[in-house]
């Protein structure tokens, strides 16, 4: 297989991910949609992975126990290496609640190539937002093992080190616009960031 | 999510899968990462997907029995989904030993986009090669199930439509160049083939 250092010059930029957390309906997917599509027509090879197309294809099968989550953010990570070593810039937005699964991304994927973000709303704040209509169904018991009722989320410690985005603080071109100030010196090729 | 459509046209490419299989030793991964290197010499973005990277992360834990190979095999296909999902176009190098191991891979991927590729030589000659002292093991009884010794290799059926390099009848350079003239049409932005 070709290094890794030849695919990032030949696509001129530097891989790494971009890893999205937090409660369901703070944002993530919002942000990263978004980034996905500022790098592309920065002509950056990006690449988005979320529950979408992964919960129904590579994790069909794994439930929300603690052991299948666990086993949920391990397979995203390892394929988040895959598209590292292939030079691609990787966004993975997943509620990833616990510190211990943040840590496992962070082992797979190498520190030096992991970029946890922490997008930031509050229980009250995402439960209103509901887009997915998640937290209405949680409520009413129809959700198990839901993060931030039933299940935990650990917001991150303080010896975390993320960039965090806090969604209901900003406007929403705010936030983007201050994601992007953060992201852009990471992938450009040849920037120390 | 940006479309397929577009990340292919970003990369002026058409993104497919060029499946390798067949008998350890037949030469799957040599003309594998031969056809990487022509690929990206002409400005093509594609990544390369074997055991090496892969056995050891996504499928680490996962051996060599019946269920376990399937599942293998499940998995690689979804990521090699993901992959064309970004625009890329992926190889996987696998022995994939039974029709429906390539079956469950095609329809993953999806037929228009699973091309696969017979790397056919014949047990003696792979047995003699030996590049990685697996045959010697396996005649040792060092391994359990190994394919073509303990563990079945089917070759295609008549009705499985493939591409066949058969490196016993031809040089490695004629080998190579069959696969190019084969490979390099599928691939190209505005091709039909």
């Amino acid at each position: 297989m070709r290094p890794r250092a030849e695919k990032e010059a030949q696509l001129r930029q530097r891989a790494c991910v971009f890893w999205f957390f937090g409660l369901s309906g703070a944002g993530k997917s919002t942000l990263a949609i978004q980034l996905e599509r500022q790098l592309a027509e920065q002509g950056f090879v990006a690449h988005l992975l979320d529950g979408d197309n992964v919960r129904t294809g590579l994790n069909r099968g794994l439930g929300f126990s603690d052991a299948d989550r666990t086993e949920n953010i391990r397979r995203v990570a390892e394929v988040a290496k895959l598209f590292v070593d292939a030079g691609l810039v990787v966004l993975c937005s997943f509620i990833t609640p616990l510190r211990a699964h943040r840590q496992l991304a962070q082992e797979i994927i190498g520190t030096a190539d992991f970029v946890p973000i922490f997008v930031d709303a509050s229980f009250e704040t995402c439960a209103g937002r509901d887009p997915k209509g998640l937290y209405a169904k949680a409520k009413a018991g129809q959700i198990a093992s839901f993060s931030g009722q039933g299940s935990p989320f650990e917001p991150p410690a303080a010896d975390e080190a993320v960039f965090r985005v806090a969604t209901e603080q900003v406007s929403p071109a705010q936030a983007s616009a201050a994601l992007w100030s953060f992201a852009l010196p990471r992938v450009r090729a040849g920037s120390v960031a």
